[in-house]
């Protein structure tokens, strides 16, 4: 493997995680189980910190509070890209924040856009951050056919199936 | 959305585990940071457990020893194809089982196959699994291309960009 590092690891950091855009956040239980769910980054910012949109009556925000250690796995699996973070997570409230990241997409999420009660940033401080993927020409060409295909439209409530096993 | 229970659930989780292959590890190390890194899942098997190939001196295997709740990311991010496993991790050195999960596409890792000191299976004893994806036709178009684009190759040492940053 090619080691990338300083800031060319910090700029390739930002493109894949915005680029990725939904990752899986992982936050542990109070009893110590590891749950994931997926999430779209709105953006990593100048300090490193990734913002997320969230709800303060979620389980993810109370697990998040609970036990701020977090983990980010974002996978593009058809152009094998993997970013794995593990950092600290923080609830804020800053509508100032809130208005310059949000976009009308995310309506379907906020009926009532940034006046949704209980609406809420979650922010999460990256500790450790690794990322792997193929280098450029290796699988360029299925990537780029992959790339044009891309379609970032939010699914509404028919369009997703889901599933739910409890052992 | 649309909930699917019951063995529905369980056949379609395991589809989706062996399609998407690749897979975010996340384990807890010893100062309660969550870290990730991608594995190719061989099967899930008929009682659930999903299996990996590993070596013993790795950092993820003295985790799983220590911290048995691990947890697994499958995210195919152009199919919007989610799966969260939370679970329990063992290290199992049989090599019947070996034997059976075994192919050669895997000495990429395991420069002597299954006689490669150290070669272990670990096995994920999924506690909650949860799915997120499309349903049927809805991007079944965009997905369909894609499809036929997935390469299932090994990565090569110099075909994967490494990058990690510590703050």
């Amino acid at each position: 493997m090619t080691e990338i590092t300083g800031p060319d690891a910090v700029e390739r950091l930002k493109e894949l995680v915005e680029d990725i855009d939904f990752t899986m956040l992982t936050t542990v239980d109070d009893d110590g189980n590891l749950v994931s769910r997926p999430m779209s980054t709105r953006e990593m910012d100048e300090a490193g910190d990734i913002w997320f949109f969230t709800s303060d009556d979620t389980d993810k925000v109370d697990e998040a509070r609970a036990h701020r250690d977090v983990g980010l796995s974002y996978c593009d699996a058809k152009g094998m890209r993997y970013v794995s973070v593990d950092g600290k997570a923080a609830i804020v409230h800053d509508k100032a924040k809130m208005a310059e990241l949000y976009s009308p997409s995310l309506d379907v999420w906020f009926e009532q856009g940034l006046d949704t009660p209980g609406i809420a940033l979650l922010k999460v401080t990256p500790r450790v951050s690794e990322f792997w993927e193929p280098a450029k020409g290796k699988i360029a060409m299925a990537a780029g056919m992959l790339k044009s295909l891309v379609t970032k439209d939010t699914p509404d409530d028919d369009i997703m199936n889901h599933g739910k096993i409890v052992r």
